[in-house]
């Protein structure tokens, strides 16, 4: 007599997870998720999901930390930050006014866009740092060994590869779902590298400065929104 | 009268400064700076400070924060933090101790290498790190725009990206000063992002799973000796 199920597991297992909860399924109950990738669970839902399809509402809640387990969970978690929903054509609305609810009373900010959409945005904000954080970790360790990291590195560096240590499974799962996007980001990104590489190789200051103020300049708005709350809403009159 | 002149400005003004101050350091006055990438201060060093050398100190504390200015002073900036110390050969072992007896003042950890070893472990920890946050929030910009990366990103996109937001000033003259030993990290860091890339691209679970278990423990073992303070020198009997 569930409301709702939300499913939270990596995304590799959620074609099975589905195909073993469609049969306990009541007719009207809400499905959700809070997968990373988005279009594997389209796919798993339209797949495994059958006659319930417009009671299944992919989410995925922007937050999170680095640690797993109940353990680990807060229950402020999600205050304040977004939540994208990606319901199939199929959804019904009253199913998405159903999820978006659900997440404002945890406190989250809920936007509805296509699953490919976030999956192209997420290999760039969040899929892509993944990869650049564990290659970071591994390069360090390869040119000085792994007590130079423990050694020379200071706080901006823990800060920049903390996400590393979250878990490996999750992480696996989430690149294989999502290769295209992140191969068309980490294209972007080499395009970024080279363009910074060259510069610093024929000592062009001026386009080098330019490279560091641009990044400077968005980062530091970043920061000021994160200083006053989510505040990535448009200011209401 | 001073005991001691600490040179703390962007590197690529140190050889300008050092000449600017020669005329009026008394004969046994330390001499030391806190520029992050240390041939080049050691190249000034002997261009500028001619018979002076003995009492020169080049020093790096490898800690600090993204803000610039005197009102972002911290007293409390070098405890626990590390300092590394690259006398030349022409320096009195006298000037290296009173410059660490200074730094331990403020609560650091100093530990003396030499300067080409210093310059090679900071690309791969410091240098690296930089070049990829600022890349990656340029690459970021340009697949989704600003708005993207402001709404779409969690908090360890502002961890990792945070670093971005230093100096731009600054970051040019590392950059340029030691490029050599920054293009070495950076071609390990993309042979790590190689050999990533290929195994998502032929679904090789297990050296995906391999890579990021391997990125996972050493960041761990980093958390764990952050968690205990610097932690990072050999337990004493």
């Amino acid at each position: 007599g569930a409301d709702a199920v939300v499913v939270a597991i990596p995304i590799g297992a959620i074609r099975a997870v589905f195909a073993g909860i469609r049969p306990a399924l009541p007719t009207r109950t809400l499905v959700t998720d809070v997968g990373s990738v988005k279009g594997v669970v389209v796919a798993a839902a339209r797949a495994m999901l059958g006659a319930h399809l417009p009671y299944m509402v992919p989410g995925h809640p922007i937050a999170g930390a680095e640690h797993s387990g109940v353990e680990s969970s807060s229950a402020q978690l999600f205050a304040g930050q977004r939540v994208i929903l990606t319901p199939l054509p199929e959804t019904m609305r009253n199913a998405t006014e159903r999820a978006q609810a659900m997440w404002e009373s945890a406190g989250a900010e809920v936007e509805v866009m296509e699953a490919d959409r976030h999956d192209e945005l997420l290999a760039a904000t969040s899929h892509l740092p993944h990869v650049l954080a564990c290659a970071l970790v591994n390069a360090v360790t390869r040119v000085g060994g792994p007590e130079a990291l423990l050694r020379y590195t200071a706080g901006g560096f823990g800060d920049l590869t903390r996400i590393a240590s979250s878990s490996p499974a999750l992480w696996h799962d989430i690149f294989l779902a999502n290769r295209e996007r992140l191969f068309a980001a980490l294209a972007s990104f080499q395009a970024e590298i080279e363009s910074l590489r060259e510069a610093i190789a024929r000592g062009d200051g001026e386009a080098l400065l330019a490279s560091l103020w641009d990044a400077k300049t968005v980062r530091d708005a970043l920061a000021e929104r994160r200083s006053r709350g989510l505040g990535t809403s448009p200011p209401r009159p």
